[in-house]
């Protein structure tokens, strides 16, 4: 039965597909003057009604099954992303070539989106904590990301088709097969089988070379298409590269990744911010990644822009001042210990209690959580479908202390916006090490300490006499001995023993070592980070996703319920009929708008009022302005309409402006608005 | 007596460097308690005093030669940069491994104020006139680049070192070669030889490979430094190639200007405008060119932001619906007539006046060179010092119609910060020439027309017989035939002559061509391009020039006159003394302008008021308030004090927040601000 149905889904979904592109072409051939009104009109109407008959069926099937299909998530995202490309949110790259995939660029709404969502990220983190912003190259020298360990293991594995070429991404094609062998229903796998297979799923994120290479073997996965032989796993550099200046000699790599930046000019940082800690830098820029076979649209591409902040902070203190602001927040937190668990599944959980249990490592990771949970929801992510997961202790990288990924929830599962961790030391020591330049922070203490060190005092005359043009050698291999060798050392001369050190014979006599107490002033240490990394398309991508929605009743319409933040138009100006009157008026409400720094448009096309709101819908316009008679002739007051409750009210001209001002900032609600002023019943004609 | 002094300025320049490099790193070691504050103020002293020394030697020069130094501009750029890069606006990227020539970082003041430069030219062009703003990818696969001309062409001359393989930009070397001749005061060159270097030199950008080889040649040009022999020209390629995609087959380039992203979107952008043109369309991103030997700090770089407009228009008709509003400006223009003549000069000239003239090639480009001026003037730029220079015929490329660069003056010379050219229809044709896409536009007629037609109708039957399989061939071939090419045949075939068409004999009867008149609605042509091309750092460095100033008897300490609307910090709080009560103070003011959206800090050091007006001054921060006892004991006014003019006035403390943020944004003036408020006067000890 449900296979049937699943069947009858498929084709209903290919038909739709196919009108979609039939009415796209006539539209464009109507420009042109090719094609007739008339028919352009019964070939939309065609597509409705098989978008209706779609939805039926997928219905039937959620009621027959208890569960969403597959081809509704397929449906719903191809619904979404025919809004999405047809009012140019964002386009493949290069169309007119062909496209080149991982490759996207942002029409005017998307742009417009794209700024409001860095915008908003950069008020609520940079500005709210001071941080300092810089803009970094993404041309990189080589050095920088030999010493980050991007050139050696920044890599995926890929294996080729052993007749084709063509290539693939090891753990996606592995996955794949196994997902296959789950899901074939001629021969089932044992029980046995399945758990091994679900067990080598899990992991294949993690898989070594040659454990993959084992992996793929034991399975017999070949290549997909062609079924040939496929070549054994093997490291393949996700870093574009590139050669800096006319010679030829100089490496360089567009950056994967906009840290390293940041943590090259942490001296500079740390001087300008009057050598204080903690402080936290950002930067809001392009990153690129070569990806084997990038898809998924906007989630894997090969350029992409992330918001990163890197708060530096003394290892020995990771408290945070402003934590109690987020501790009662209760997102939902999917730690290492329910991930192991029976359940498999996130509990909401305050984050002050996360951190008093130990299960989030510090109030400053958990205040970047509390922060990015708050985001998220600012910018429109359902809360209840995004959760922060904890990686386990094999997917962190030995470093790092904690690290969690803020996750929503797509119909291409559950995807990765934001990373955070807590990186210690690592990043500032092997820079340091890599350039010799020092990158440690000094402690004052509140007081001076009385601390008991050991002192190294050669005795120059001696070393002079015995060792010759070697002194200076000896002289510095004694003073470079640390606490415990040069204590280790004492004890065997006080003994009277010769003793090798850098392979130089030291007799008694020859150095005077002993343990004084002195007053230090303070310590240096190479300060901890913590780093919160956001994928703005990845987010962009999600918040579609959650946004979109069609009306009960009228499932042919697509809504898009941006945000009146992030939305690309804040509003509409409709006059109610193509008069010159009420078309002044529009302009001079648009105006207004404009003056308050509202994005509006006005939209004169005489279209019914129902058909100008269906098109504002689509591209997420929260509010629309009618003016009508009662507007130029009447009390002056015009209709404001909120898209989400549809609900209307009557809003004197003058006043309109700031009043969407004001729901745009979220310094007022519609429920505040409709009390305030009077509803206007829409007519049967509005929607 | 001059070159005397010259050599005085030049000692006293590097005795003011050393210093300075002293005092940063007394600074330094102050952080990590490794050095007195006594010292570290003996050693700022001390570069105060050869300042001032080396102000005296440079107005001594000015007095004595009438001219500004050489010296005195090196002073003047050797200050600015030190203030620049102390204070973080912009420094070398990757200092810690040694730096790469031609890459930079923005710091918190620099990001800032390049976010307002930006969203400040997205306010001015994008919002006010509609445009459709894109977003498109760095990385571009070469098929795009052939396209537009930059695979083959986008080249400068490079010559090397014989021995060391040293690499030098050709111009670079014969242009400094040739100066250097012009200024030899020991063999000072013949009158007529001047006469042929200056020729040589004004149009050393314009040679092409073999002449450049003739004129390094004739020269003796030998390589900087080592003097050894150097290769003759080649071109060298600026563009970073790279490889996209695990196979290394697809050559990718990283863009060298953001305009194609547009070109290729033609198609979609016009569908998205609802097939209506004129229309505009625009990207702010960034592009990379790897220059031979980039100099200058941000003048010439190797990855850099632009703004580019593609102003999309019918070429039949390149009026502008708001030229009366640009009409009456009155920019300095350097026409190719001016430039040709003697005095050599810009003038101005109203652009109303200069289209008029058919000096400017129409309203459109007349327009957008207006809007410019505009730009110019409202980021700081002075008005001055800046013209817009026309292209001589030989510099533009051979489709271009018309081209004005906006330059600005600066130490460095007149420098093109923003291009502005009538592109015709080049950029459309070749990418749909290249990509076999339609990329034109169709202009329905206001009535159909009547218009004479030639058809050429083949004799299928006819050619069938004689060609057999070449039938299809010749019939295309026929079909192809422009107007002219069919009329000509007419008439022969007309006179029993057999002619030959794409190889093939056409006998009379073949084919049936004649005239008819035919009711034609519209026509299909491919759009005219008009490109302005901004390079935001090149604007922002200008801007720091034209910024820069010292105050009269105060020539250590440098102020920052930005605009407020660039500035990066919008205003400072001071309580006057530490207490808490003005602490507290201080706070909910500070947060009042955060409320307004002003950037603001607040400084607690306890430092004197003259100190910290000193340190807001060099970052440019315009508005400082200072609260004093009477702000919280007394009638709770704060003092508000104008950066340029230091003048001071009394605002009560709720209304200060307002008042900044009309300066801010222009609705208010200081002179207004002055006369509304009681004037406050400042004490010795303020500034």
């Amino acid at each position: 039965m449900a296979e049937h149905l699943e069947k009858e889904i498929q084709d209903a979904q290919e038909a739709v597909t196919k009108q979609g592109d039939t009415v796209r072409s006539l539209k464009a051939s109507l420009k042109d003057g090719k094609a007739e009104k008339a028919a352009v009109d019964a070939a939309i109407q065609k597509l409705a009604e098989l978008k209706l008959a779609l939805e039926a069926k997928q219905k039937e099937f959620e009621k027959a099954t208890g569960k969403v299909s597959a081809q509704s998530k397929e449906a719903l995202r191809a619904a979404l992303a025919g809004v999405l490309e047809r009012r140019m949110f964002y386009i493949p790259s290069f169309k007119i070539y062909g496209s080149v995939a991982g490759f996207y660029d942002y029409g005017p709404p998307g742009c417009a989106i794209k700024q409001n969502m860095t915008q908003t990220w950069r008020n609520h983190f940079v500005l709210e904590e001071n941080m300092l912003e810089v803009e970094c190259p993404a041309v990189t020298p080589e050095v920088v990301l030999k010493a980050s360990g991007h050139v050696d293991r920044f890599t995926d594995f890929m294996v080729t088709d052993a007749v084709t070429g063509e290539c693939f991404r090891a753990d996606h094609l592995l996955e794949g097969h196994l997902e296959a062998l789950l899901e074939d229903k001629k021969n089932p796998p044992s029980p046995e089988k399945v758990k091994e297979i679900r067990e080598l799923l899990a992991g294949v994120g993690e898989l070594k070379q040659d454990t993959m290479a084992a992996a793929l073997k034991e399975y017999n996965v070949r290549a997909p298409g062609t079924g040939n032989d496929i070549s054994p796993p093997f490291p393949f550099n996700l870093m574009f590269k590139t050669s800096i200046g006319p010679r030829g000699d100089m490496v360089g790599y567009l950056r994967p990744e906009t840290a390293q930046g940041i943590f090259v000019n942490f001296r500079d940082l740390l001087y300008y911010n009057g050598g204080k800690l903690p402080f936290a830098a950002a930067q809001i820029g392009n990153s690129y990644r070569n990806e084997i076979s990038p898809r998924a649209g906007l989630l894997r591409v090969r350029e992409f822009t992330q918001a990163e902040i890197e708060h530096f902070v003394n290892g020995a203190d990771k408290s945070h001042p402003k934590f109690a602001s987020v501790a009662d927040l209760k997102p939902l937190l999917y730690s290492r210990a329910l991930q192991m668990g029976e359940e498999k599944k996130a509990q909401p959980m305050s984050l002050g209690e996360a951190v008093a249990q130990g299960i989030i490592a510090n109030e400053t990771l958990a205040y970047f959580i509390g922060r990015t949970w708050l985001f998220f929801c600012k910018v429109g992510i359902n809360p209840e479908r995004m959760r922060f997961r904890q990686h386990l202790q094999h997917e962190m990288a030995h470093y790092a202390t904690d690290c969690w990924d803020g996750e929503v929830e797509t119909t291409y599962g559950w995807v990765e916006c934001v990373g955070l961790a807590d990186r210690s030391a690592y990043d500032l020591k092997a820079h340091s090490s890599m350039s010799k330049i020092d990158l440690t922070a000094f402690e004052k203490f509140p007081e001076p300490r009385l601390e008991e060190v050991v002192k190294v005092v050669p005795n120059n005359k001696e070393l002079g006499a015995v060792f010759k043009k070697d002194q200076k050698a000896v002289k510095e291999a004694l003073e470079a001995l640390d606490k415990g060798a040069a204590m280790e050392l004492k004890a065997k001369l006080d003994a009277g023993e010769t003793t090798k050190v850098a392979g130089f014979d030291i007799k008694p006599g020859m150095v005077d070592i002993r343990k004084v107490t002195e007053k230090v002033a303070g310590r240096t240490y190479t300060p901890s980070v913590i780093e919160p990394s956001f994928g703005i398309g990845r987010i962009m991508y999600c918040m579609f996703e959650h946004c979109y929605y069609t009306r009960e009743g009228d499932e042919t319409r697509a809504v898009m319920g941006f945000k009146p933040l992030v939305a690309p138009t804040k509003a509409t100006v409709f006059p109610l009929v193509q008069k010159p009157a009420l078309n002044e008026t529009a302009s001079k409400i648009s105006r207004d708008l404009t003056a308050a720094g509202l994005s509006n448009i006005i939209d004169t096309t005489g279209n019914t009022i129902g058909k100008r709101y269906a098109r504002t819908d689509e591209i997420g316009v929260p509010f629309a302005v009618t003016v009508d008679f009662a507007s130029v002739e009447g009390d002056g007051s015009v209709t404001l309409r909120e898209r989400d409750s549809m609900a209307q009210v009557r809003v004197p001209q003058g006043e309109v402006a700031a009043v969407i001002r004001a729901l745009v900032d979220d310094r007022s609600t519609w429920a505040e608005v409709t009390e305030k002023y009077p509803a206007q019943k829409a007519t049967a004609d509005d929607e």
